[in-house]
């Protein structure tokens, strides 16, 4: 070959046609590349062209500096003398002169172990904002404003969540996996958990799927995302959503290019006939348990349904709370009855954590590729350690058994609600006690805003969502209130303040 | 309110204007509602209507059912009987009785402390298809051949991966977590992994940046996703793109909707001259360690580039490996020299495992907003036990020393790959070698196709990348030859494997 051993690191060329080259550039702005070069990351310190009798000073004044810049925030470790040392290929008694240097003023402290750590007080640095985050809308700007007592819909109760069962199943994990499984993995899910969805389907909703069907995704809001995507691709402009409805969901469907379309939910769920007026070639649905509402599709519509959907109408079914339920018999998902036309999505949001951002996402044949595919385009497929885990506390069990506790206290926690709700809004309406994670309620007679209520409670330090934010066609006010998430005492007193915020402003407070 | 408190769950009622309804629902595909009524998540179990006396046998149908047709798998567990006798609102004995029944013809079986286990076995399933994933292209097609030994380039030495530090990480964070670290989080990504991200930038690539200007990712990959999908919003339909220069990186751009423009490469890096020609406004570069060239981008093209990005052309740099180097000194980032023009990627696929899908973008204020709005909607935000975890490791100095470790490991073999080209392909030109996770080889006189030689490779079962992938503009065949992730004595094999298929190919084996 054309390199010399003698000169290890040049392999630069001219090869003809496109000329591509090594690494030799000998500009200014760009550090020497030349084989033997010694410098270091850290700082991106360069010892090379500091004359031999400077380097200690060098070297301290650059530690100075970018202590005094905030380069080297307080709290930081410097490198070890020897690491250091080495990297810039002088003795390390050089670099721990430099580091005794800036010791002696105080910028930095040797903690024995620990290394030396910069104690210096940094320049003053602005605090961080109190704003809500950027780049989110109304919801998002709600749930960044920090509150005593959050009755926001769907948080499970996130003090349950199995820590202990979290980390040993990781454990686990982490003993078993192949080097090769730390590399990039399928796009779709890894197979174990693919595998585990579908046993946890079928054990708890009635799903018959096989492992190539799941899609593991990041929660329900990516896979509304990929969904939108992938029809919006096959030709689909206008997807059918439940009015009222999630906004969450509207938003996301929305912000993948999809046209959404209101269809009205009535005491037997969606309006089947006023879906196939609409002339919408997809739906957006909630059937086992109904967002805000509460209400469960029943035979009838399932059946009408069911018939548009064999006609070409492609059914998405957000199965986003099913595991909670307390006063019903479980409701069978629309996948099970009709899996060739149903996209079904669930996560473990409600069952673990928000913050794991796990879900699934069943695609039936004809859209699969293109929904595996647009997955490995968002993010080459989610993180495998956390889907590993989550498979193991499926099969473990260790997931139905945190299920049963947690379904306990959520039930002891919306009686504790409705009793508040009997007691200090007696002028509510209680709709979809039966199951789930929220009640909604709705003031009939009221003449009061119930976005200007949500202001009311929030300025008292109370969060919960409006009805209207919920609604595209307007209806009476209402409220949605989460229960799960706070201890029994919070809910008393979150429903008191909307109680008292509800008297002032229809002025019998 | 209107809710009796004799009656807890009946909520149902019908609004003026958009009616909706509480849970009732009588029609019969959908399970009973009524209050009390008793039924199990379990298999969907609901004894209600069974008689008394047939219920031990229905039950023991039911489990005999779920076991035939595999609902219910070999390994799975029953719930314990105490549980699903409560959740049926039957006796116990009823329920340990069924479970006799069907323990009694060998299908399932006590286990103790664990519970009732299916060990029947299944009725015959499919074995799990070797197919490659699907959606995926040619890249995603290769990387799920199975091989002996992968050469494929990208991949850092994954047996290192310090799992033992990862999981005391984990262990911490899990204890410090607040519940409401457990639910809905910020989309742009945890302060804390912000905040560390900053360190790690300023001590280990020369960057000062605010942690509000950094956005979590799920890797470059979903970068460069987003920043298309952003790009193209504000009207930038174009991107110019290195050649040779990533394929990967040019399909996720492509998928964004963006058309990618190539500009050639040379000894000095992009041509910032054919750049400025492309009209194109926005570039995708590697200018610390070009891909696959290994060319690091010179001072005065670090200056063109600098003055057509002050007339208004925004830069993506993907600093991919920029922390593996071993015989140059370090190369200052793009980023630290034009902050308001550069968008910068980066990520720990390279410095821990691609399996985490975990990276960091930072967004000029221009971009900012829409890049956070569309991680949101994108998946809400990457998962958060991770990035807590990895501040951690950055804060610790546990990511360091990992660093240093590996590339110990690297660049020895490196050197072993070099040596083995020496001796089996003395016709290759060796390009890139100062640095990163790859060598790029090329054979200027070979009349040889470079995916033959792959193909040929692949067949004795070593996998690499031909150069030909990775160009737009043909050129000199080669190859993209990954030293990292095998052990030494892999990488002797393989290019010993290399080298025979040449010889075979060109006629002279």
């Amino acid at each position: 070959m054309s390199r010399s051993k003698d000169d290890p690191v040049q392999g630069s060329i001219n090869a003809g046609g496109s000329a591509v080259g090594g690494s030799g550039s000998t500009s200014a702005a760009t550090p020497r590349s030349a084989a033997g070069s010694a410098g270091s990351d850290f700082l991106q310190l360069d010892i090379g062209p500091v004359p031999a009798g400077g380097r200690t000073e060098w070297l301290a004044d650059r530690l100075r500096a970018a202590i005094a810049d905030g380069t080297l925030a307080v709290g930081s470790r410097l490198p070890p003398s020897r690491v250091l040392a080495a990297e810039l290929r002088v003795s390390r008694g050089l670099v721990t002169e430099a580091y005794q240097r800036i010791a002696e003023t105080g910028q930095v402290a040797g903690r024995g172990r620990g290394g030396t750590v910069v104690v210096a007080a940094p320049p003053p640095v602005a605090p961080p904002p109190a704003a809500p985050p950027r780049g989110g809308g109304l919801v998002d700007a709600l749930r960044a404003v920090p509150c005593r007592i959050d009755l926001s819909p769907g948080v499970p109760d996130l003090t349950a969540f199995p820590r202990t069962a979290w980390l040993q199943a990781e454990r686990r994990v982490l003993a078993d996996l192949t080097p090769a499984d730390f590399g990039y993995g399928n796009p779709q899910g890894a197979p174990a958990l693919r595998e585990a969805v579908v046993g946890w389907l079928a054990r708890n909703r009635g799903i018959r799927a096989d492992p190539g069907e799941v899609v593991v995704v990041a929660g329900v809001a990516q896979a509304l995302w990929l969904l939108g995507y992938v029809l919006r691709a096959d030709g689909v402009r206008r997807i059918a959503v439940e009015d009222p409805g999630s906004l969450g969901a509207r938003r996301q469907l929305e912000y993948g290019g999809m046209e959404t379309v209101p269809v009205r939910v009535d005491g037997a769920g969606l309006d089947v006939a006023a879906l196939r007026a609409s002339g919408a070639r997809a739906v957006l649905l909630t059937p086992a348990h109904q967002f805000p509402t509460g209400v469960v599709l029943d035979g009838e519509r399932r059946r009408e349904l069911l018939g548009w959907a064999a006609a070409g109408g492609v059914v998405v079914e957000d199965d986003y709370d099913a595991e909670h339920r307390y006063d019903r018999a479980p409701v069978p998902a629309l996948r099970a009855l009709l899996p060739e036309a149903v996209c079904y999505a669930g996560s473990v949001s409600k069952l673990l954590a928000p913050a794991l951002r796990l879900g699934w996402l069943l695609v039936p044949p004809r859209h699969l590729d293109a929904v595996i595919a647009a997955k490995g385009h968002a993010d080459l497929g989610n993180p495998v350690l956390a889907q590993l885990v989550l498979a193991r506390l499926m099969e473990s069990g260790e997931l139905e058994r945190h299920l049963r506790f947690v379904r306990r206290r959520h039930r002891a926690r919306r009686d504790a609600m409705l009793r508040a709700i009997s007691a200090e809004l007696p002028e509510a309406r209680v709709h979809g006690a039966a199951a789930g994670l929220h009640l909604m309620v709705t003031f009939e007679g009221a003449h009061v805003e119930d976005t200007a209520l949500a202001a009311a409670a929030l300025e008292r330090g109370v969060k919960a969502h409006p009805l209207s934010w919920h609604r595209i066609t307007p209806g009476p006010p209402g409220l949605i209130l989460g229960y799960a998430a706070g201890s029994q005492g919070e809910i008393e007193e979150g429903i008191a303040v909307f109680g008292a915020a509800l008297r002032q402003l229809a002025g019998t407070g």
